[in-house]
């Protein structure tokens, strides 16, 4: 029989609340013959304050031995910027090798855009997730003085970029479109630019029938904005995924809906899903976060394990309960979970 | 008698046209008495396919004997990516010392934005010019083997935070809102991050009238279109500067009403103003062009040289025909030109 080992990871502000109504569409989703298992870890600012410890060897060990991991959010104002990103998720991600971190941009029905008019968007970035300006190379010398120095490294190889520019490819193929937007800065990170324009070229000509195209990073946020639908799948290097994802996510019905999955696709590791946004501290414990975005996280991770019906079935759920939600007065966390859960539940 | 001494760099594209238009209202504008003297300089793709040149130090040593520089646009497809701009746009840069990159996002009566509503948006980004990602520090070794490392150093120092931050604090409190966002990625480049956010902090308590406001980069690109109208002056690095100026254009009436200038404050070296835009091979010489980003470029320009009244004349100008220009069939190059030029004229 069929099983799946989960970790949870809550996490601060209304990571709780969000994490919970995730789980309770996991439970509604999954077949009788699939033993769902739980264990949650507490991570995150309280357990930083409690013991300094953002994530340990002992925690990576055990983390380890799951089939993925679901975290809600992790932050909070009492903790130094940094300490938790770089401490915990930036650690996580490097740690099990996250290197293709998915972001899926789809406006749904129901589901209100800044942008004027109602533009189709249904694209992708995978966004590289273990190089980078990430890794915390750099350094700074003669700190607090007038000549102190900062640097920052963004490291970019040969087998990293290939890899995330072969799944990209992949994932284009694999869908209707089949095209393909390299984002980079190659007319000024001249380096690294090249490195990835002559990778995204040669890995092209395996993928005949995937269409490519070239985008500066700021030239892509002025088509975030203006023509959305001109994207399919993107694939871009950590920091500009990073950028982009915010603003795709806003475009695209916020960042209450935007969903992630931080993959290691050869499975060496298990993969960790999260929704895009924060913890947001000032809402946290009143029943307001919007759980959407966890839920088609869960998705994610469903289909990441092989469960594809059952993904498809949650967000065509939540496709359903956003275009319904839409004329209604706003509903708690949980009602909108316990929504999304009734229509999967077989 | 007072006296203007212009350096004219039309370049590619429509960089030619718009410069034209730029140069027709800098005349109607300028008083009787100021005498307007220009040169014109053939850098860009011509040049480079004639002679292999982007930009000699014989070129620089004649540039910096003008006032100002009024460039076009610079960059043609025949041309690999990143020799134009690294060896022209960026190497003036770097040599002219052009710290602050000035570019105000205002969205103008009759200017049609993406955005769903009209939002209100007036705000400036003040973007550092010499330093981060854009100094060309970085390498490759093994290039084109399965080996390959590309790196790119982001070189931040105390002199150069400070002085483009104590310029950006001096814009604010010079503004009626008197606020200044600091955008940077402190959580995940803390060495960098550190810098940038303690250097804002310390020159902060020199300016205590100005209200001040941190973002990370990502979440900046969400507010830039859920609530632009929060932003008064932001000051950030020179990568973030270049993402979010082109999506503050974008959401403020399209980079054809984009000006900017690379400013030296000291004026120890002419300073350079362009449009944000480039240089549009695909509609050049068709008189398609929309010269209103190069006239308010010339309104920055006559701005930093001490000609205020003129400035504002243009910028008034510009608004007044923009709102005119909303309900007609859209006009060439030169009719906006002349619209523009007729307004100013005294
Ligand atoms: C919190 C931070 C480390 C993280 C990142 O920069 O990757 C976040 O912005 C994200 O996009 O997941
Ligand atoms: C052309 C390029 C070098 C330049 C930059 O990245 O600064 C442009 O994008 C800009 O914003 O002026």
């Amino acid at each position: 029989s069929r099983s799946i080992n989960l970790a949870v990871i809550p996490g601060d502000g209304i990571g709780q609340e969000v994490v919970a109504e995730g789980l309770k569409v996991l439970s509604a989703v999954l077949p009788q013959d699939v033993k769902l298992e739980t264990q949650d870890y507490d991570f995150g600012a309280k357990r930083y304050h409690a013991t300094g410890e953002t994530l340990t060897d002992a925690d990576l060990a055990q983390l380890k031995r799951h089939d993925a991991i679901l975290l809600g959010a992790i932050g909070d104002p009492s903790v130094p910027s940094g300490v938790l990103e770089r401490g915990f998720l930036l650690k996580l991600r490097f740690a099990f090798d996250h290197h293709v971190n998915l972001r899926p941009s789809k406006l749904l029905p129901g589901v209100s855009t800044p942008l004027a008019g109602q533009p189709e968007i249904d694209f992708v970035v995978v966004r590289e997730g273990t190089e980078g300006p990430y890794t915390g190379n750099g350094g700074t010398i003669r700190k607090g003085t007038p000549h102190e120095v900062a640097t920052e490294v963004s490291v970019n190889t040969a087998y990293g970029v290939e890899r995330v520019v072969r799944d990209a490819f992949a994932r284009a193929q694999a869908r209707p479109r089949k095209k393909l937007t390299l984002v980079h800065k190659n007319n000024v990170l001249t380096f690294a630019g090249h490195l990835w324009t002559d990778t995204f070229n040669r890995v092209a000509q395996e993928f005949p029938e995937v269409g490519t195209d070239y985008l500066h990073v700021d030239a892509a946020t002025i088509f975030l904005v203006t023509q959305p639908e001109r994207f399919d799948v993107i694939v871009t290097d950590n920091l500009f995924g990073d950028i982009i994802t915010d603003l795709a996510a806003a475009v695209s019905g916020g960042i209450g809906v935007a969903a992630s999955g931080n993959i290691n696709p050869g499975r060496e590791f298990p993969s960790m899903f999260e929704p895009v946004h924060g913890s947001a501290p000032d809402i946290a414990g009143q029943g307001k976060a919007d759980p959407t975005a966890t839920v088609l996280s869960v998705a994610l991770l469903l289909r990441h394990l092989g469960y594809d019906a059952e993904a498809d079935r949650i967000d065509a759920a939540v496709a359903a309960d956003l275009t319904e939600r839409a004329d209604k007065p706003a509903r708690s966390t949980s009602e909108i979970g316990d929504a999304v859960a009734s229509r999967v539940a077989g």
